[in-house]
């Protein structure tokens, strides 16, 4: 097959070139069943030519139900696994997911979905925990992975993410490489830890968050790479929410806070490495750091977007790394304007070391995550919608809130439904499902205030979360909610954490009935 | 003050010997609402002497209620401390305890309980989180901590506990010495970390349980002590519950699980070090090991008790460390008549390392634990009865269950109320409290039979968990919930984690009403 100039220039290693294959070719290797894994994380740096081409003959001979693959990605891919989702491809899915046609999927029960902590999922696949029904012994089948150049060692240099594509290769029997020509090679500004699975880990010696001591590239066996293929199209991220009225009060008082941390030395001016979520209270945060007074700051988080190029250009921000840079095309175009500026201040990792609890606790990041709901005691959820409905994966929420130095979640006080502007509350007399513990959390805030529950029992923190955080339509029904299991709970002798377990997710039921959270009495 | 001989072979600081009291000059020292930090963890190592003069100080004014203190132990202490809680002297109390005296005085609302992970309690300490409401700056007032031996420096040997005194007493104003003279010196069995906060915190270098690399006696401004006691008191630890049918049954599926991992190269022959928890259960389990073909085990725990000291003996365990040692009296003899042997294979380390994450995972430890409770989707309840009624601390449970290679919890099936002997199922449709979330385990394990859930999707995990580890009693009632639960979902498109919110804990509103968990229906 004739190589691209384009191609070529982005292929270092010679003996790859004899591999390119158009994607068609490569249809016969994939059989229903198999275990695939893929590049990406947060929805840039996936495979796009494979997975259409198996998309498009699925849809083209009706194969719906009938080409099901374990698919396996760093966290969530882009539109090509929504794709795979609406065309009944995925039998099983790993570890996060973001998006409708997937959740939907998930949630009618066409695939099993399992989530865990985006630093163990890796690992626990090289381990063979998620493959040892297999009877052939092996983990994975294929990994396709996007590349942005090969190496003269024939070793692979990711795009804007690393994700689990360490630990994929190495536990794959087959590497298909999807070499990327529409954006530039994005080499140098990777640093890799390739796995090493005890008894023979080491420490991740890094003190900083600038720090370097890996390798720049994906090692692979060249014999294992049976083909290579060239990519043409670029990363789609949708634009960003804008910031709002709710999520700047939100990023007002997170921002006061901070500041009275500082004054208070518990804190140092430079506060500590932040680590930030998705989405515009996300957004709102960044935005309000970008308008303080903090300078000299640093990011160790997950993923980095389009609101973090501010913070480097106005100069509060020194150094950031992650896993993923997930850019709108627009934040791509800026951050290629000035790659020498951005290069040397950013590092992607794999992301067995962005969210191990190894370094998130080391540095005493600062953790900052939305929840679908908190309750009064402060456990969160952060995936299941009204305990039983896939929303997103717990992504890396439980990494960072577990391990932080300060385990900080925001989210607005109410939302609405079509019945209620204000029909779902945030915070709940008992969340509905719980991914992060009352052990985990340090703050709550909403755009009605900010609940600092550090060294609180669990009812000190209940009257602290309604006063401070619950929007004011539901301060009286949850206040009352905490007085009456009180009142059986001292009869009852358990005072600790007072619930009354007939009418603990009766906000949820509520809504299910009614439209609304607001209940009526709690009889 | 005449210093007993005794005391004097004990304590190599000449200074000290003049700051020895009689512990009643300390009275005044002490106030209500003071700061208090004590040595201790899991009942040994605790002071004696000055909490046991304040219990009768406040008993002999009936001064109830009058005089209470905020008390910090690094987990829980021994007979004084339930003393003090049946005295109503604890104002505040975390991060966990034992006993009914002190569970009792949480439960009628005395005590302001709160739990954070053992790990994590002494680092948030010292950052000033739990004291942020002091106006004077302060974190403790007064650390009291018991030592076997003071060295030429001046510097404290602990006794069979470390904990969190190394955190206190870097935070504390001033510092008593309870200098135990009825216990031989445990001089040459402690490796502490000294605690250095983030930005300056560093690796912790250990790639092996037997590895030492920090100072063996914690440094103490001599200026902060300010008084020394004696005490002749040795720890006093309850007998072991002997493993019965129920407990020995778990093992066996335990060991023939942890072979069959070997078998498949999931775990090398020597396994990887191992974590027990307490009580019958994890007695059972190392009985289990000790009678079981694998050789040259080691361990990383958070506490031994007398069961490992058999491992030692046969020669199955090469190496053990925790932060405490906890033996019977029988126990303790045991050790100290072979102190040269058991010396040289165990090392005591602070709480904070003994716990932590980035060990924990370093090493791939095998966690095992004992929940209250686990439900159908694999969320586990550590602490509290029925949701609300607190019975033990979370203790360390989360910090291994979290990071371990293979996290394992194991609990009888059923348990006896007084109206039905398998009145309690173990297995429930939805934790009335979460500890340890779905994304944390993945063996749970019951007289019944063993669930490996890994890689599995909620509603995989949930007919795993019912046919293996639920009691038959239980097993027909907990399918019916998850179909019907099911087939609403199905209707409603939210199949990821089915659940009826209404009827979610049926099984416990049942057990308080009806005296057992066995429902009738789910309507």
């Amino acid at each position: 097959m004739t190589v691209s100039s384009l191609l070529k220039n982005h292929v270092r290693y010679a003996p790859y070139l004899s591999k390119v294959v158009n994607p068609q070719e490569l249809l016969p290797l994939f059989k229903d069943g198999q275990y695939i894994g893929w590049s990406g994380f947060t929805g840039v740096g996936a495979p796009k030519v494979i997975p259409q081409m198996l998309a498009d003959h699925v849809e083209q001979n009706e194969l719906q139900g009938k080409m099901k693959f374990n698919l396996f990605v760093g966290a969530s891919a882009g539109p090509e696994e929504s794709r795979w989702a609406e065309l009944d491809m995925i039998a099983r899915r790993a570890p996060h997911q973001v998006g409708k046609p997937i959740a939907r999927a998930i949630n009618e029960g066409r695939i099993q979905f399992f989530d865990k902590h985006l630093s163990m999922f890796p690992q626990d696949l090289t381990y063979g925990f998620y493959t040892k029904d297999r009877t052939d012994g092996k983990i994975l089948d294929y990994t396709i992975i996007e590349a942005t150049a090969i190496k003269e060692d024939g070793s692979i240099v990711p795009g804007p993410s690393v994700g689990g594509s360490p630990e994929f290769i190495s536990v794959s029997d087959k590497v298909i490489i999807e070499v990327n020509t529409a954006t530039p090679s994005f080499e140098g500004i990777h640093d890799i830890d390739m796995p090493l699975n005890p008894p023979f880990r080491q420490p991740y010696p890094y003190t900083r968050v600038d720090e370097k001591c890996g390798v720049h590239s994906i090692p692979v066996d060249p014999e294992r790479v049976i083909a290579l293929v060239e990519s043409t199209t670029r990363d789609k991220v949708p634009p960003n929410t804008p910031s709002d009225d709710m999520s700047r009060a939100i990023a007002s008082h997170l921002v006061e806070f901070l500041e009275n941390e500082v004054r208070h030395g518990r804190l140092p001016e430079n506060l500590h490495p932040l680590q930030s979520g998705i989405g515009n209270i996300a957004n709102a945060v960044i935005e309000g750091l970008t308008d303080s007074s903090f300078k000299h700051l640093t990011v160790w988080t997950e993923v980095l977007q389009d609101s973090f190029l501010d913070l480097f250009e106005n100069g509060s921000l020194d150094y950031a790394t992650a896993t993923s840079i997930r850019l709108t095309e627009a934040g791509f175009e800026r951050f290629f304007d000035n790659w020498d500026t951005f290069s040397k201040k950013l590092c992607l990792r794999s992301q067995v070391v962005s969210n191990n609890p190894e370094m998130i606790r080391r540095l005493g990041v600062i953790a900052m995550n939305t929840p679908v709901e908190v309750d009064i005691y402060a456990h969160a959820n952060s995936t299941n919608v009204s305990g039983s409905r896939m929303l997103n994966g717990l992504g890396g929420s439980a990494d960072f809130l577990r391990n932080a130095k300060l385990s900080i979640m925001h989210a607005p006080s109410a939302r609405p439904t079509k019945k209620d502007p204000t029909g779902i509350s945030t915070i709940v007399p008992m969340a509905s499902h719980v991914d992060q513990t009352e052990h985990d959390l340090d703050v709550i805030v909403t755009d009605q205030g900010l609940a600092d529950v550090r060294g609180m029992s669990p009812r000190e923190r209940a009257r602290e979360i309604i006063k401070n955080c619950a929007h004011p339509d539901y301060q009286p029904i949850l206040m009352d909610y905490l007085e009456k299991s009180e009142f059986y709970a001292r009869k009852n002798k358990c005072l600790h954490e007072p619930h009354m377990l007939k009418h603990a997710h009766k906000f949820h039921v509520n809504l299910a009935e009614k439209g609304t959270m607001k209940v009526d009495s709690w009889d």
